[in-house]
Parts: structure tokens; C-alpha cells; sequence
């Protein structure tokens, strides 16, 4: 396979507190604010800046204050017009692009790893945009060679990256890094650590192609976004009248076939997974997806063959 | 053992979404009140009135509006004067004593059942202030018979009653439920069915008492509270520097001794428990104490001898 060589990654962000209220990536961004403290910039073989993204939430300890700043960076939104009605997640969206874009620019930050968590058994879940970011891709299968405590998933949305409106989709190239299951508003030590080894595992990577060394090119398994599945609700006053069947919670990414149990009314009747083609099922239950009438997504699995990449000299 | 003779129950309440973001309760709530629109008042061989105790934050899927409700039933508080600066859960809270007290008074309920949702591994903890309400008391001892499929614990905690803080201290007898772990904003089809369990078995218990059924007296093993221990923290911003050990998350009501891991920090140090007492820890890492200031809770194990109970005749 030709090796492509490809520009280094000189400026490098890692955001937590994008949720407010999800703290193993307040946390890290924490730590790694104290270590640059105790150590300087050596504390990492290259340059990071870390940014608490939205530190109003993080302080009330909620997803957001007016809505959810993470839906905010397509560029419609990145260029409306701030007056004293703005949203304030749609203020802090415009200065994050101004500090880490602009967006869609050759100015823009090299890579952002933002940090999340969900209540979802999604173990250590890397999220982008494009099955042809060669960069992010590499350093997801690093991931996947690396760790080994929990699984580790690529999942990929095929949107537009204009359209595309996560904090992420400001740099060149980016992911973010979901780790669940984790109550939001808790830190758990385990999650929190698998986090952190991501973080300080691209790191290495970046440090690695940086430095020269090529890496291999080969095959990715990664999991396309298809459509969302709603809860059964009450007509009338759209409230839940079910939950996630006790065999579907917690199986994050299984395969979910026809008749297969997906729901369990309060009233104890199942409801079942009806459709011919079988998918794979994840965001199963995420806390903060209530509202956004979704109780789990579904996905296929798919297998990308990425090219050998080494940094171009310059 | 002597027989007590005891009042019969004849007002009975079961009150969910006094946090309004620990679902179970709001959606067993829900459900019986389905099914009272269904069956009619024949749906449970007593009356039993269903409360959402706070209405405005289970709207909103938060704990409080202005404040934590639960900490508003003590008599201060419940005599407050109201004016247009009250806090939202002080007003309601008065309603509430309106409606099901007033609290100390004979016009008082008989028994107020309150359900709740706990971050924590807790399994089914059944939470009241005295060490002498024989009836509740054989309601934990009834709970701890039939359920099999998660460990049920006895909370005491020794308020006396004037200041004692929580919506079932408003009733004549009456205890919370709390059932974890289950993330705030997340209904889990494991724990709302444990918690419908408990329910309907207490309701079930209440029936046969008002029958005549002798309850034969006995021992109930229970937990007493000792004291809070809060997170290492930053001295100047006060966030936490630690979170709870992996070997101590999930294992709420194991035997803690000296020595024993108890955080660890965010940079990897481990923080032990050095007190000479073994003691019981519980409430670990839930997610609403992170304000209070509370890591966990310690407590004492201690056996409650109750009398040989029956409904007094006429």
C-alpha cells in the first residue's frame, strides 16, 4: 500500500466540560491544568492547550445553561448574529471558534479531543465526522491496539462537515471521546482513568507521526450512525410509558435482530425490535437524550481501510 | 414476646418526584395512577393516594428548582412565613404538609411512603428516624422477607421528629425508599420494578395488618448514621482533588477498616481510611451529595428487637 504523507499536527486542544456535567472530562482537563503548573510545558512531548468549554455549566454542574452548546458549531450557527438574546452557549460557540477556528479555515487548530461522558454501557467510544480523516482514523486504531480494559468503538456521522456541530468540527481534525457507563454529575475513578488514558494515549500518537515514524495503514472496524429510536410515550402529555427492556440496557453495540426485546412498559408488556435488517444499538438509555426524544440510536457496522501515513518533511 | 395492639392504616400515601430528576418514582407514580383510572380505587385492597411531590422539577428532570424539598419538612421550615421571595420547595413543601399533615397532629396521615433514586450501589434501603415505630419497623422487617433479588437495608437515623427533615416525616409512621444504582434523569427497568416491588408489598402488608394478621415480633438488623466524609478538595476552589478508590465504589454497606482505600486522586495517590472504628460506609458517590459536601456516609450496624404487632379492635 503507497504511504501518503501527510502535514504534522503542531497545535493540539483537549476540551472537557463541553456538558457540564460531565466530569471525567472536567477532570482531565483539571489534572493535566495542574500538571502544566507543576511541570511547564514539558509536562507533554508537544504543546496541548486545554480548554473547559463551557465553564458556566461546569460550575452549575449542568449540561448547559440555555441550550446545548455542543449542537452550536455548524456554521450557521458559528456566524449569527450575537445580540443580548443570544443564547449563552451560542456566545461561548463563537468565541471557542475564534479561539480554536475559525472553523473551516487554515487557520484553524490542528486537533481537538473533546471530552464526554454518558450514562450508556459505551465503554471508550471515539465519534468524528468523515471516513476519510486519515489522521483521527489512525489514531482510533492506535486506540483500539492500545487499550485493552474496555472496548474501544469508532463511530462515524456523515454529515456535512458545514452541517457538522460539535465542538470537534472546528479543528482540521478532531474526535470526541465518549466513556460511559457514568452517572452525569459523578466521576467515577474507573471511567475517569480510561479517559485518561486515551488522552495521554493520542498524545503519543501525535508526538510519534510528529516525530517521523510511519504508521501502517490496514483496516478499521467503525459503526455509521442509520437513524434514532424514540421511548413509547403517552400521546397526550409525552410522557415515557416504557423503559429500556432489562435485555437490551447495558448491551451497547450487540446486534439487535428482529423480535429481539426492546422496550418494557411500566405496566410489564415488551416491545419488540420489529424490522428486517439487523443493527447495532448504542446510546442505549443516555440521560440527557430524554429530551431530545431519543432512546438509543442505531448503527451498521462497516470496516474502513485506511492508507500508511508518515509526516511530510518540510 | 407480649402482643402490642396498635391503630389500624387507614390513609395511606405514596409519593414519587420529590427530586425531580430520580425517575423511578415519578414513573410508579404514573403508573398507579394508570391504574387507578383503570380499576378505579378497587386497584389495591386499600385507598392509597399518590403524590408527585414536586411537580415544577420533575417538569424541568432537575432535583430542585430553588432548593433540595427534602430538607424543608423540619417544623422551621414547615412554619415559616411565606412572601414573594420564598423559595418554590418551601411553598410547596407547606402544601404538601397541608395536604398530608399536619405534621405531628392527629389529623396527620398515617403513613407516608416516599420514593427516591440513589447514584449509589444500595440496592433497596429503607430509610425512617426512630429506632420505636413498631409499624414501619415491621414494614422493613416484611420487605427484608420477601425481597430476594437485591439486598434490603434498614437506615436509622436518630432526628428527633420536630426536626426531623424529609417528606415522610410529615406522616404518623412512613420511611423513603431509595433504590440504586440509577443515574439521575435515567429510568432502568431493574431498578423501577425493584422499587413497584416495594411498593406493592407494602401496600400488601398494610392490607393484612388492617385485617387482623398477627405480625410475630422479632430481630431487624439495621444501619445507623455515624457521619459524613466529604472528597479531598483544592483548599482555594474547592473542587475535588480526588474520586472515591475503585475497590470502594459499589461496595456501599461493606465493613470499612483501617487501612482500607478510600480516594484516589486524580494524579494517582490513594487515600486511606485511618480511623481505628470500623464502619459501615454507604450513600458512595452519589451524585446530588457533590454539593453538600458529602463523599459517603458512615454507619454503625446495630439489631432492633420489635414487639409482636396487631391491629387494635374498635
Amino acid at each position: 500500500m503507497a504511504l501518503l504523507f501527510l502535514p504534522g499536527l503542531a497545535r493540539v486542544a483537549v476540551c472537557g466540560g463541553t456538558h457540564g456535567n460531565e466530569l471525567s472530562g472536567v477532570y482531565v482537563v483539571q489534572e493535566m491544568e495542574r500538571q502544566r503548573k507543576e511541570k511547564g510545558e514539558c509536562a507533554w512531548p508537544i504543546p496541548v492547550k486545554t480548554v473547559l468549554a463551557n465553564p458556566r455549566a461546569v460550575k452549575e454542574c449542568r449540561r448547559y445553561i440555555d441550550q446545548d452548546m455542543n449542537r452550536c458549531f455548524n456554521i450557521a450557527t458559528l456566524s449569527s448574529p450575537i445580540t443580548d438574546s443570544s443564547p449563552y452557549e451560542v456566545r461561548r460557540a463563537q468565541e471557542l471558534n475564534k479561539l480554536l477556528g475559525p472553523k473551516g479555515s487554515t487557520d484553524a487548530i490542528d486537533l481537538i479531543c473533546d471530552l464526554h461522558n454518558t450514562t450508556a454501557n459505551m465503554g471508550l467510544t471515539l465519534i468524528h465526522y468523515t471516513t476519510s480523516d486519515w489522521v483521527t482514523l489512525h489514531i482510533c486504531k492506535y486506540l483500539q491496539t492500545k487499550i485493552t480494559k474496555v472496548p474501544v468503538r469508532v463511530l462515524v456521522l456523515d454529515i456535512p462537515i458545514s452541517d457538522a456541530y460539535s465542538l470537534e468540527s472546528v479543528s482540521k481534525h478532531g474526535f470526541s471521546i465518549e466513556v460511559g457507563p457514568q452517572p452525569h454529575g459523578v466521576v467515577r475513578a474507573d471511567i475517569y482513568s480510561i479517559m485518561k488514558e486515551a488522552v495521554d494515549l493520542t498524545i503519543d500518537w501525535i508526538h510519534k507521526f510528529n516525530s517521523g515514524m510511519v504508521f501502517e495503514g490496514g483496516d478499521v472496524e467503525a459503526f455509521e450512525f442509520i437513524k434514532s429510536v424514540d421511548y413509547p410515550r403517552d400521546p397526550e402529555t409525552r410522557s415515557l410509558t416504557a423503559a429500556i427492556h432489562p435485555q437490551l440496557q447495558d448491551r451497547d453495540f450487540c446486534l439487535l435482530k428482529r423480535g429481539d426485546p426492546l422496550f418494557l412498559s411500566f405496566s410489564g408488556e415488551t416491545v419488540k425490535y420489529e424490522e428486517e435488517e439487523p443493527l447495532h444499538p448504542y446510546f442505549i438509555n443516555e440521560s440527557a437524550y430524554y429530551e431530545k426524544e431519543i432512546a438509543f440510536h442505531l448503527g451498521k457496522k462497516m470496516t474502513l481501510t485506511i492508507p500508511s501515513v508518515q509526516v511530510q518533511k518540510d
